[in-house]
């Protein structure tokens, strides 16, 4: 006999366990699918871990500085990469549990396997042992996610080629590599390895790195990451690899030249490809659109009753992102009033590298493009009391308005914290607020915030300290 | 021949410079008259110095737990006060030659000396040689800032007994120290000594330390200090000190019990005293209330042309209050459409401990005071990966709504960064936003701002993580 569910959520990632939380909340029976860890890839192996070896690389950091900030460290100083990489498996493993206990908390069933579709609200649940669980719900969410893209030639093999999962567990620190996509993937392992005492090289195809970053954003990004020593490739294609016992020879098309550079490893980042293999969707009217399942923006498929959110539903690939759409789909689904569509260009972006990056918008480059009028601000943070004291110079705040309504089109940041600092600009913007309330807004004194302020007087001619 | 101007701003703290450069881009002709730094104390004895030492402390404190993050420091670790102080006098005089450049930039005079108001718009002001100048404006704003307060039998006397200034240069490191106050200024420096090996109590008169901010705040703040090993008193009173060649003796009234404690040496942090001597106001008809210049939201006095702004025109004594007043002072000279003044419970405060401290608008308790049926959510930093991932897991993220209407009426948090993530709740009450449009926001994941989002969400019963 099959369980009968209000809904089945198919994957337990910021998406999916998210959408089954808040479907408890709002009263329905609900049960996770997931076959492998609570928190998905985002916890267990993306977002988490990866911040948790970067907080390593920057207490390291710290450390390497400490006589500027007047304090003598005498003797020897060891990145203990083993270490490192338990501290950060802890952590994830500490989140997966939390999460475990937040569904047991909301009355969320978990069944552990792999999920198919067999049609008319039926689910068929795999467990690893082969046994398989009958399940049932009036509403099936698709919160499968998504895997790391593979060119040809470059297939990962887990020990020269990585991807992300096997950069996050290294058992010793190599001595070169190539880390091939500047997305913030590839920029944030890029940061991580060169703190560590890695020869590192980027590689990217297009003409710069962070490539859906405003322009200037990444011609800071790069200006700072080649001061650290980091060797960037752009327009820049690998077109071949030879592997070696050890190592590995890369061969880069640059401009139509071929180079080659030997590497001890390689870190493959160049995208990745929705999960919807297995899933049964042959018994289903869904639909796919370049590999992502196409919905109507409450998650909803041309499938009554299956629903699909997150990674598996398009970009922009990120956890943020998953959480609202399950929120919103489960929301739709409970009949709830005033549910809305998400405004994409409101969701904030964050990359974790030496400088932070982080952006909600448009670029300067797609504001004009997309025919606006606009004002530009920018203020640098060698112009900020705090970033001063704190030792943290290098930066840039700024932002694009609409010329006519002073309206916030976006906001793009490079420096330390503007990962927590963005979300004030996006507070504004999901608001539709103009210059004259960001003008307004008394920012305290002295934080790095205040440049978020003289940014937007900056567009208008206004700025004090620069 | 007294030189004339459009405008005349005594004191050139961050209400004085600002609101010169201010002027000068509206086209005043203007000058700036100070007496000792440019910056004023903010910049140069204030919230930028302090600062810097907190930062050093916060760098050793990273060594010290490098273990934890997977970092071996073997060796001896030395917090060379000499250097710490000498890396926090560079920033606040890197940062005054800023604002000299700036003033210049926007060709605003500097007249170096004390200024006295002489009437009908006529300032003498006399050097430090004795020299005196006669200087003219049809507007002449007062933003003299203030200074620290003195108790009777608790006189600073540069030695034993410490005010802010001789605690932000010491040239060694006592043994033991006692800070009355536990104002921001208090906290922060018993953050600062404590983690310069420093025992450390601290003393307050009534009954919770950090006593303008939320209740449940203060009591956070006091565990986290305690945990730290700063000893604290509350409903204390000094009433006596007995001062030793290199100790002081201080008898403390603890609910009418007398204890008295021994230290090497004292800071007194009891607040501040308006500078509103020696500038002539005698020859004007501006008034004064408790000691502090009254004004009309706009600066304007009961002297027709003489304007107050900042810490001399009363609470909050915030460096960002001072500069915003300082901006609407003069755009309202200069005759701006649309010149409001300033709701100053939307001016944020910030409290650069360990833990960090921001709020803004109203606590619990006022709230309801206020008459106010509430909604009050938590979200603790335990819950978020961010804060997890970055080893700081202690923290609060508290929000009061309106239970009719949904608007932010105050937000109060404790712990990492959460000086830089108050902005974004500002900007949402400065606009009055209500729960919903921070309900609509994306927050970025992995972030510390994401508990701001949690927050409000369990304020309405629907927080996901927790």
């Amino acid at each position: 006999m099959a369980e009968n569910f209000d809904l089945i959520v198919i994957g337990a990632g910021p998406g999916g366990y998210v959408a089954a939380i808040r479907a408890a909340q709002l009263g329905m029976k609900t049960a996770v699918v997931e076959r492998e860890h609570l928190g998905g890839i985002c916890l267990n192996w993306g977002c988490i871990p990866t911040k948790a070896l970067l907080r390593s690389a920057e207490i390291a950091h710290y450390i390497e500085h400490s006589q500027a900030y007047g304090i003598k460290v005498e003797g020897k100083v060891t990145l203990d990469v083993e270490a490192i990489v338990k501290r950060s498996r802890g952590v994830a493993n500490q989140l997966s549990a939390g999460v475990k206990g937040l569904l047991k908390k909301n009355k969320v069933t978990v069944l552990d396997g792999s999920a198919k579709l067999l049609g008319q609200g039926k689910v068929a649940v795999t467990a690893k042992d082969g046994k398989v669980t009958d399940a049932a719900a009036k509403h099936i969410i698709i919160a499968t996610g998504a895997r790391a893209r593979v060119l040809p030639g470059l297939e990962p093999d887990g020990k020269l080629v990585w991807t992300y999962k096997e950069a996050m567990v290294p058992t010793a620190t190599p001595k070169s590599m190539l880390v091939i996509g500047t997305g913030a993937i590839g920029v944030e392992f890029a940061c991580f390895y060169k703190a560590m005492g890695v020869d590192v090289t980027l590689v990217e195809v297009v003409d710069r790195i962070l490539p859906v970053e405003d322009e200037e954003i990444s011609a800071f990004a790069a200006k700072a990451f080649t001061k650290q020593g980091i060797k960037i490739k752009t327009g820049a294609k690998v077109v071949k690899l030879d592997r070696h016992a050890d190592s590995v020879t890369a061969h880069i098309d640059v401009a139509g030249k071929v180079e080659t550079v030997t590497v001890d490893r390689i870190i493959s980042a160049v995208g990745i490809v929705a999960n919807t293999e297995g899933l049964g969707l042959e018994n289903t009217k869904v639909k796919l659109d370049r590999g992502h399942i196409v919905n109507d923006g409450y998650g909803r498929t041309d499938e009554p009753g299956v629903y699909a959110i997150g990674d598996v539903a398009g970009a922009p690939w990120l956890a943020h992102k998953a959480s609202h759409e399950g929120i919103i789909c489960v929301e739709k689904i409970a009949g709830l009033p005033h549910v809305h569509t998400m405004d994409k260009s409101n969701i904030p972006g964050c990359t974790y590298s030496f400088p932070q990056v982080a952006s909600v918008g448009l670029t300067e480059a797609k504001a004009k493009a997309a025919g606006y009028e606009i004002k530009v601000g920018r203020f640098p943070f060698i112009g900020n009391g705090k970033a001063i004291a704190l030792g943290e110079p290098e930066g840039l705040v700024k932002t694009v308005f609409d010329a006519k309504t002073g309206e916030l089109l976006g906001a793009h940041m490079i420096g330390a914290e503007v990962t927590e600092l963005i979300q004030g600009y996006t507070i504004g913007k999901t608001a539709e607020l103009t210059e004259a309330e960001f003008m307004h807004t008394v920012f305290p004194h002295p934080t790095l915030s205040e440049m978020m302020h003289e940014s937007v007087l900056a567009a208008y001619g206004r700025a004090i300290h620069y």
